[in-house]
Parts: structure tokens; C-alpha cells; sequence
């Protein structure tokens, strides 16, 4: 289903809601990602929403607009999260889109009473994350920090053959506009035996793409590479904030713990698998790479594996807030050089009989391209801490200090096809407790 | 709280539930350990339930029976999960324990129709668990693995600092009576580069207790260690399944992930904290280990910070059980030899601000006793696979073949004071996909 194009994608098509017809909106007609959301301020339940310009549809408020599995489907993303919408899959996911798109559509009825502005909304996390897996898809980004930790053996043998994943916090996870306390915990120096303790110095975030499951698989089975996307519901933008100091002490031998959990920020937005068909990319491996073990090989990987996202990180430092400077954009990176794909995370992470369920939520691991200026944090740009970066107002940053916000965005676009965006996900760092 | 007795904990107690006062039962009066049931095969739906004896007290039969604080938590506790009872906090929970042990005691009017036969009962996870965490509290089971992987450096320099923990997997926590698939995943052997694929070959259990979380706290803000029991609800056994060649070749750098989250079982029954607060023991430490950072020492510590729990596990295999030949124990521990204790890993997972929340399970880890008949994994028992286990009927087993059924098992008793039971956790391993 995600693989074929329909009128949904239709380059041509506008809507009667002008502000999605400017070219730079991230929210064309083509694009129809979803939320929950509710009147800021107003203390109402959240419920599903889907943006268009610079508007939400209430789903709520859409009623009996729609027929068929579009109503039915309709029902489930008007609730305060998606799961049930999501666990539905592709059928209905695909119905509710064209009715939207036919209802949002130049020509149709012009409907503004079910629309609320994205200047009068708040956002919820769009789904009851049962689990949050993150991975650590970017060979870059894994050779890049291996060599700061193992410079003999910068990958692990098993890096070409196994999606590395582990499983994070949903507990901490929040939507754009968390702004969490600098994390306090147990760090080593080099000098000493002895640990300190204390706010962590070394606070960094991570540019990672989120991945929603859909329709779950039964504890046992496993869902197989080329069946995998049906189970993806879509992806949005997600900042995996990271403490290098407690990481550094505490990682061995199970893995990041206190280093990851204190916070997770996603955007509030998903784009559906169904939306990104036109932008789809080749999988990308180097002629010497292994090729995938036949569970995560299918026919479609080589060519369209990949999506093509164009992703960037900025920074705000509270003086260049306080001078009215805006964020300065401190890295650029696309999805589209991550080493194993979406359909292969979900083959990999089921192949065991683990049980997905809708509303679980995938990380991509950080997304660092070829080029060093490509680096997806500041641990690769600043080369483990050695080297400060220039900000445009001359500020220097080797890790975040408190009032830093970091925001982060995602597009893609193609000639002659419309920009879709993924909003964007902004946090920032407050002062340790 | 927990540190005092109550005429709950008096070890004259008895009930007019005769099967309770037995004096080998895992379930006097003095127990009174959570779960959620309902009658086997009936379609019902869960509700909460309290062991005495051989019956399970109807949470949400009993009605109007208690009066005040403890009606409150009665109907919380009559809920299909046992969340909102957990999240309501000691002083809910102590006066439904309360009510709960005048209404069993003898001399008390029988009520045998708030009973159900545990022989006709089944169980449910007791709780929606929003996040599960697994921590590695022996020292005797990291040494022993240790000398395994690393024979120069068995215990890693962070060991004796940091209560070393990972996340692990919600969705497939099951309850006593789970059987799983052997899972299938990619291992290397010694020689050669390239993984396999297949059946994992060296599947084992790991003798854990579980840890419920009560109440849970802000994100941002921490849990003091001399606070933490008061957000604990209480204890259980668990049994963390791990395929130790998956893991061996899948856990470098970011920790265990296919290797662990195909299945993790645990026993119906929670154990209160207050049940326990006759049987706690000193917390051990060497003379020689460092003294415990700040925010992980309270003044109860080193008094009462253990627990003084007997585990043992037991294996039936296939050909026993088709022989009739009752399950063998092929090893036994004490929880009390926990290098941290359970106020330590609360406060050490929310220094950074984690937020637990109300119905999370924390697992203790392997736990493994100081001497090599105490180990509590076949990893350890077999030393490393090399050194088959000969079971009493001639079988041998250096790791889990299909059909094998796992038994845990766990109880605490002194002199003078009754002898309180954690049921059993018991899973069988089936062949692969």
C-alpha cells in the first residue's frame, strides 16, 4: 500500500485552507500528519488532530463528515491518542487520509469551524507509548563516537550484521516544549578511582527520527521484512537527550540507563508511511558491506528502502534570546544515510517473538551524515569535547548549558513535488535541581 | 512505615480460612499478598485478589465490608489492575491490610462466598506496566558472568558505585503459566566472522525478585533513598529468560535487547513491604567496599535494608513429567545477599529525574548466592556451558531444552515467626517458530 502513489499525492492538488497552498508550509494537502492536541490553555481533553497549513482538523469535531471505513476509522483518531487508530492499519489509515484530502481539497465545501489554529494549540504525545526502543542506525554516527571511545576498533564487529538497538523510558518521553532539569548523577574523571557526583557537565541531545508501530504482532511471531511497513503507523522528529558523562561511567556492561531516561522530546506530529511514498530513497550499502541475513532482506529494500529527509539541528542560547537573535543552525543530516531501514528495525525487533504493540515507538538512533558537519550531536562536533563550536553571535559551545534550546526539523521535498515538513521539536535544558 | 509491626504481623494469628493456618501454606494471615484472577476459563474480567490459604479473597465481592480508608482502597484494589491501589501509597495500602486481616481473623464471621479456590482461579500481570527495569544487584552473579567474558577484570570498576540497571520490555512480561517459543536470532560462535542464524542454542532463566512500584514521582524531581520504600508496593518473583548466545554477540555497545525481551515471567502473587517488615536483614557489605555515595545511604540501611528471602528453582523436564517424577532443584539462594538494596535502586533511578510511575516493575537481577550451588542461572551453574548439570533422573543439562519447565519458588521464616510464601513463577520453553 505504501508503495503506490494515489490522488493523495497528487502534486497539483490545493486546499481551500490558503495558508497550505504557500509552497513553504510544511503542511500541504499532500502531507495530512497527525496529532492530539486541544485549545491551549483551554483544560479540554486532547483528542486527534491532522494539520493542514497552518490549521488543525479537529477530528472530533468532523462527526459524520465522512463514510465507509473512512467514519469508522474517523472515530478511532478522534480519541485522546492514537493507539486505536494506529492499531487499525493500512486499510484504514489510507481511508481516512482520502477523505481527508477530498474533504480538505480546493473545490470541496469550505469547513473552517472544524479547523483550530496551530497558533491557539497545545500538543500532547500522540500515542500511550507502551515501549520506546531506540536503535543506532548511522554507521557515521556509530564509527564517529566509536573512535572517541575505541580508537583501535572505532565499530563493533556486529555492527554490519545486527540492527543494534536497546530498549529506553517511555515514562520521560514528552512532546515539543519540554523543558527538563539538568540531570544529576554519578561521573568518573579520568584521574581517580572515585566516582563524583553532581550535575552532569557533558549534556547533550541527539537527532533521531521517531518511529510509530501500527498494527502490533502476536508475542512469538515475528513480521517479516517485507510485510513490515504495514505495521509502521508513520514518523516524526525526535531528540534523545543524552548525558556523556553518566553515560561514560555507567554504560558498561548493560548498556545507557540514567545517561538517557531523565528526558526524550518528539515532535507532535507523524507523517504517515502513506504521505512519504513520493520520497522514498535507495538503501545505500558500500560494495565490501555484508549483505542483510535473509530475514532482513525484501524485495523492495535496495530501491526504496530508505526515506529521504532532510533534517537539521539549531540551537537558541538565552542570550541570543535576550538579543532577539534567532536559532542558529548548528547541523544538517538526512535519513536517507541511515545503514538499516525502517522495515528492518521492525523485522529485526520481532524476529525473536518480541510483541510489538500500536503506539510503541521506534528512535532511529542519531543521524549523523557522511561529512562531519553532518554529525547528529555535539559529542561528533565538538570531537568528544575538544573542540568548541563558534555560534554566529560568538558564543562557544562544546556541550549544552542551561537555557539552551534545541530545536529540530524535518523536510523533504523533490523537484517538481510538494515540501512536506515534520513540524519541528524543540526543548530546553533548566538549571539542575 | 514499613519499619514497624502491627498486630497484622502478630504470629498468633489465625483465620477461619483453615487452609491458611497450616503452618506450611505460602499464605497465613500474616501475608495477605496482591493479585489480579478470576475463575479459570470464565471470561470474566480480572479483578484484584488476596491469597489466604488455598483461596483467593474476591477484592470486589467483599463490597461495602470495610469502613473509611480501607473501603477506599478496597474498591481500588478491586480494579482490573491493581495500578490505582499501587498509586494510592502506604498508608491506602496499610489500612486495607488492616481490614483485610480482621475480617480473615478467626473469630471473625466466615465469609466463604467472598472466596475463590485458588485451584480454580487463573492470573493476570498485576498491573499495566509502564516501564520495566532490570537491574544486576549480585555480586556473586556479576563476578561469576565477569570471569566468563573478562577472566582479568571479572567485576567492572563501576560495579561497587553504581547500582547498575537497563531497560527491558513491557509487552512481554507474562504471568506464572507463560510459555514461550525458543527464540531465533543471530549468534556468532568462536570461529568465523559471519553470525549465524537459527534457534538460540543457549537458552537459560535467571532467578530474579520483582519490585512494584507505588507511587511514583515527578519527572525532574528524585526519590530520597531513606523515602524510597514508601513508594514501593511490593515484592514478587521473576524470572528473566535470556539466550546467552543472542546476547553474547548482540550486546556491544548498547547493552542486551533480542536476547532478553521475548519473554519475562513473573509470579501473581505481591508480597507487601509491610508483610515483609518482620523478616529484613543487614545489609552486607565487605569491609573492603567503598561506603555507598550519599544520595544511595539512608539510616535504615545497614540494619534492615536486605531482605531475608529464601529462593530456589526447580526444573521439570519433559521426560519427568512423562515419567511422573517430580520437579528437581537444581539450585537456591537469599535475596539478602543483594549487593544494593531495593531503596537503593529507586533512589538511584530517579536521581536524574526519571519518573517512576504507579505499576512499573523493577527486576533485581540474578541473584546468586556466594557460593557456586547458589547461582542462580544455568550460565553459572554449567560455568559458561562447559560442565553439564546431572539431574537426579540421570538427565543432564548445560542450558534450557524445549519442553523444559522452570519452577522459582520463594519464602521467608524465622524462629517464632511464621512462614510467609511467594507462590511460584513457573514457564516452559517451546520449540522454535
Amino acid at each position: 500500500m505504501s508503495a503506490r502513489l494515489n490522488e493523495t499525492h497528487d502534486p497539483a492538488l490545493t486546499s481551500w485552507v490558503e495558508s497550505a497552498n504557500s509552497g513553504t508550509s510544511d503542511f500541504p494537502i499532500q502531507n495530512l500528519p497527525f496529532c492530539v492536541f486541544r485549545r491551549l490553555g483551554s483544560g479540554e481533553p486532547f483528542r486527534g488532530g491532522v494539520a493542514i497549513g497552518d490549521q488543525v482538523v479537529d477530528l472530533a469535531a468532523l462527526g459524520d463528515a465522512f463514510d465507509g471505513a473512512a467514519r469508522t476509522a474517523l472515530a478511532l483518531g478522534a480519541q485522546s491518542s492514537l493507539n486505536a487508530l494506529m492499531a487499525a492499519g493500512p486499510p484504514a489509515w489510507s481511508a481516512l487520509r482520502l477523505a481527508l484530502s477530498r474533504f480538505l481539497r480546493s473545490g470541496a465545501p469550505a469547513r473552517p469551524a472544524v479547523l483550530v489554529s496551530q497558533a491557539e494549540a497545545e500538543y500532547g504525545v500522540p500515542a500511550r507509548i507502551g515501549d520506546y526502543t531506540d536503535f543506532y542506525t548511522s554507521i557515521h554516527h556509530a564509527t564517529s563516537v566509536g573512535k572517541l571511545f575505541r580508537p583501535d576498533e572505532p565499530l563493533l564487529p556486529n555492527y554490519k550484521w545486527v540492527p543494534i538497538g536497546y530498549h529506553g523510558r517511555a515514562s520521560t518521553i514528552g512532546v515539543s516544549g519540554q523543558d527538563f532539569r539538568r540531570p544529576i548523577g554519578q561521573t568518573r574523571s579520568g584521574s581517580g578511582n572515585e566516582p563524583q557526583f553532581g550535575p552532569c557537565t557533558r549534556l547533550d541531545y541527539e537527532l533521531e527520527v521517531g518511529i510509530f508501530v501500527g498494527r502490533g504482532n502476536v508475542q512469538g511471531e515475528a513480521i517479516e521484512a517485507g510485510q513490515a511497513e504495514e505495521h509502521v503507523f508513520g514518523l516524526c522528529l525526535l531528540n534523545d537527550w543524552s548525558a556523556r558523562d553518566i553515560q561514560a561511567w555507567e554504560y558498561q556492561p548493560l548498556g545507557p540507563f540514567l545517561s538517557k531516561n531523565f528526558a526524550t522530546t518528539i515532535a507532535p506530529w507523524i507523517v504517515t508511511i502513506e504521505a512519504l511514498a513520493p520520497y522514498r530513497a535507495a538503501w545505500q550499502r558500500d560494495a565490501a558491506d555484508p549483505q542483510p541475513l535473509p530475514y532482513l532482506d525484501y524485495p523492495a529494500l535496495r530501491t526504496r528502502g530508505g526515506f529521504d529527509i532532510e533534517l537539521e539541528v539549531l540551537i537558541e542560547t538565552e542570550t541570543m534570546r535576550r538579543d532577539g537573535v534567532p536559532p542558529a543552525r548548528i547541523s544538517q543530516s538526512n535519513f536517507r544515510h541511515s545503514y538499516w531501514s525502517v522495515a528492518q528495525l521492525v523485522a529485526h525487533h520481532t524476529v525473536n517473538g518480541c510483541a510489538l504493540q500500536a503506539g510503541d515507538l521506534l528512535g532511529s538512533g542519531t543521524q549523523s551524515g557522511p561529512d562531519a558537519a553532518e554529525a547528529g550531536s555535539l559529542l561528533e562536533l565538538s570531537a568528544g569535547g575538544k573542540q568548541a563550536l563558534t555560534l554566529p553571535n560568538g558564543e562557544q559551545r562544546v556541550f549544552l548549558e542551561d537555557g539552551d534550546r534545541i530545536v529540530m526539523r524535518g523536510w523533504t521535498g523533490r523537484t517538481g513535488l510538494p515540501r512536506i515538513g515534520f513540524g519541528e521539536v524543540a526543548g530546553m535544558v533548566l538549571p539542575a535541581r
